[in-house]
C-alpha cells in the first residue's frame, strides 16, 4: 500500500469560524481527512503578525478554533491538529530559512502591499509581517508537505515555499519536498451585506451562532436589490439567499424558489424563514458536536496537547536532518 | 552584596582568533570577569547570515573558538560560556520580536549597507541578514543583560536592541532591561599589511600560531614605509611593529628603540627579532593552555555543553515571562 500524501494547512485564531470559513476551507479539510496525511495547525504567531499591538484574544480564540474544528469533523483519529507555537522547532527552522531567503522575493509576494493596504489601520511594516511567507515555508516544510490546500490568493506563498525549499536542497542537502497548492473549487456565498463574509465586515453567521441567531441574521440579508417592493419579481442569479438554497435546500424546492421568486409569488420574507430553517438544520449536527466539546474544555486541552506531541516528533526528526544538511 | 551587573558579548565563529580579536575584544572580556556576570557565545547562527553557502567550516571553527577563549583565560568558573545554536528559546524569541520590528529600523542600520558594501563578492541582501539586529537583540535580552561590551561599529546594534527592548516593555509588559554599549578603549594595531588585522586579508597573527611562525610573521611585517635603507632614521610614530613594542617590550627598552630607530641606530630586521621574542613569551602561557584543550576535546565538548544548560535555564524562565506577557 502506498503511504498517503501528506498535505497541511492553518488557519489564524483571530476570531470565531463562520460559514465562509466552513465552505472556503473546513469542509475540504474534512474530505482530505480520507485521502491524506493531514497536518492541520493553527498558526496563532501568524495572527501576531498583524494583531501584536492586541495580542489579548489570540489565545481564547485558539481553544474556540479547536473546538470549530472538532465541530465540523476534523478529528484528531485521522489528522495531526496542533497548535503552530506549541512547535518551538518550527522558529529555528524559520530563522534557518532567513538566511537564504532574498528580501526581494518577499517584497514582489503580491499579498504583501495588498495586506498592508487592506489593513491601513494597523502598522504592518514590521519585520516578521516582511517574513510571513518565510515562516509559513517553515510551517509547510517541515513535515515534508507534499500538498497545500489554499485559496487562490495564497498561490504566491505556496510558490515562494517551493522556492526556498528548492534553494534549501539546492546549497547544502535534498532534504524537503516542493509542497504543490491544492486549489479546490468552493461554492460562493457573501456575507449578510452581499461583502465577502468576514468577522471585520460585522456580516458574518457563525457555526457558534445559536438557530434563533441564525434565523435573525438570515432575515437581515440582502437579497436582490432591484427587487424593492414584495409584488416585483425577483433574480434568484443576484440574490446571495438564493445561493444559500442551492446549498441547504432540497433541489426540487430550489428549482420551485427559482420560478415563485422571478414570478414574484414568494416574497423575500418567507423565502429567508424556508432558507434559515433548512440552514439551521443543516448546521445541527455542529452545534451538538459544539456543544459536546464546549462542555469538556479538558478534553479540547487534551486533543491540543496530543497534536502538539505528535507534530513536534515529526519536526524533531525534520531537525535532525536540516541541522545535518548545514553542519551546524 | 549587590548583584553583579551581567554582560553579555558574542563573537562570530568564521575563523581563528587573531591578536586583533585578543586586544580588541578578549582582553577585555577576560578583565570583566571579574567585575560582571558574564554571558560570552559563540554566535553560529549569526556566522550563517554571511556563510550561508559554505557553513561547512563553522562547526569546526565553534570548539577552535571555545579553545581559543579557555586559552586566553575565559573561564567556565567565572562566565558562562555558551554556542548560540544550543539555545532554541533564541530563535522564538527573535521570531517574536520580529513582529514588534519595523523594517525602517532595519533598514537604516548604518552597518547593513556597510556590510553589503564590504562583502560584495557575497550576496548579502537575505531576510536573515536584514534581521541581524533582530536576532543580536534576541540574544541580549534574552538574558536581561545590563550591558553589551562592542566596538564602536557595533554601537548603532546595541542602540535597536534597546529600542525594540522598550517597544516590548511598551507594548506588553515590563520584562527587559535597555542594555547600555560598553566602550573600551583598545590599543590599535595593524596587521603585517598595515591594513586592520583580519582572517580575510591574510595578514594577522593568531593565537594558535606556532613561536617560530610568529617570528616569521613578525619578520614580514611592513614598519616605517618612509625608512627604505638601514642607514636611513625611521619614525616609530608610524611603525607598526613600534605599536607592537608599545604593548609586549618593557618601557625601558621600548625608550631606548623609540630614540635607536630615530638615529638609525638599530635596524629594522633586529628590532623585530626583539619584539617577535617579546610576543612569543608573552603568548607562551596562552600557547600552554591551548595544548592543554587541544588535548582535550571531551573537556571542550563538556564545557560547551555545560555553558548551554546554564544559558537555557536563563532563557527558559525569560520565555516563560515573554509568553506570558505577549499572551501566547
Amino acid at each position: 500500500m502506498k503511504p498517503k500524501k501528506r498535505v497541511l494547512s492553518g488557519m489564524r485564531p483571530t476570531g470565531p469560524l463562520h460559514l465562509g470559513n466552513l465552505l472556503g476551507a473546513l469542509s475540504n479539510w474534512v474530505r482530505m481527512q480520507e485521502e491524506y496525511d493531514c497536518f492541520f495547525f493553527i498558526a496563532d504567531w501568524h495572527a501576531l503578525t498583524s494583531d501584536y499591538e492586541k495580542p489579548d484574544s489570540i489565545k481564547g480564540y485558539i481553544r474556540e478554533m479547536m473546538i470549530d474544528w472538532l465541530s465540523v469533523g476534523l478529528t484528531p483519529e485521522k489528522s495531526t491538529l496542533f497548535v503552530q507555537s506549541d512547535i518551538k522547532e518550527t522558529a529555528e527552522l524559520s530563522l534557518l530559512l532567513s538566511m537564504i531567503t532574498p528580501v526581494p522575493w518577499l517584497e514582489r509576494n503580491p499579498t504583501y502591499k495588498d495586506q498592508i493596504a487592506q489593513l491601513a489601520n494597523k502598522d504592518l511594516s514590521t519585520f516578521g509581517f516582511l517574513g510571513y511567507p518565510v515562516l509559513q515555508a517553515a510551517d509547510i516544510i517541515m513535515y515534508k508537505a507534499n500538498g497545500v490546500p489554499v485559496g487562490v490568493d495564497q498561490v504566491p506563498h505556496v510558490e515562494i515555499t517551493r522556492e526556498i525549499a528548492r534553494r534549501f536542497n539546492y546549497l547544502y542537502t535534498n532534504v524537503f519536498p516542493e509542497p504543490d497548492a491544492i486549489l479546490t473549487e468552493t461554492p460562493k456565498i457573501l456575507g449578510l451585506d452581499r461583502r465577502k463574509m468576514s468577522k471585520s465586515y460585522n456580516n458574518a453567521i457563525y457555526l457558534s451562532d445559536s438557530p434563533d441567531a441564525i434565523s435573525e441574521k438570515v432575515g437581515q440579508m440582502i437579497t436582490d436589490p432591484q427587487r424593492a417592493r414584495r409584488s416585483d419579481p425577483g433574480d434568484p442569479d443576484v440574490c446571495n439567499v438564493f445561493s444559500f438554497h442551492k446549498l441547504y435546500t432540497d433541489p426540487q424546492t430550489v428549482t420551485e424558489i427559482d420560478a415563485q421568486c422571478r414570478s414574484a409569488e414568494i416574497g423575500c420574507v418567507e423565502c429567508k424563514k424556508i432558507m434559515a430553517r433548512n440552514l439551521v438544520e443543516a448546521l445541527a449536527p455542529i452545534r451538538e458536536k459544539r456543544a459536546f466539546y464546549v462542555d469538556r474544555p479538558d478534553l479540547v486541552e487534551q486533543i491540543i496537547s496530543e497534536g502538539g506531541h505528535r507534530a513536534r516528533q515529526v519536526a524533531e526528526l525534520t531537525m535532525k536532518e536540516v541541522r545535518a544538511a548545514i553542519k551546524i
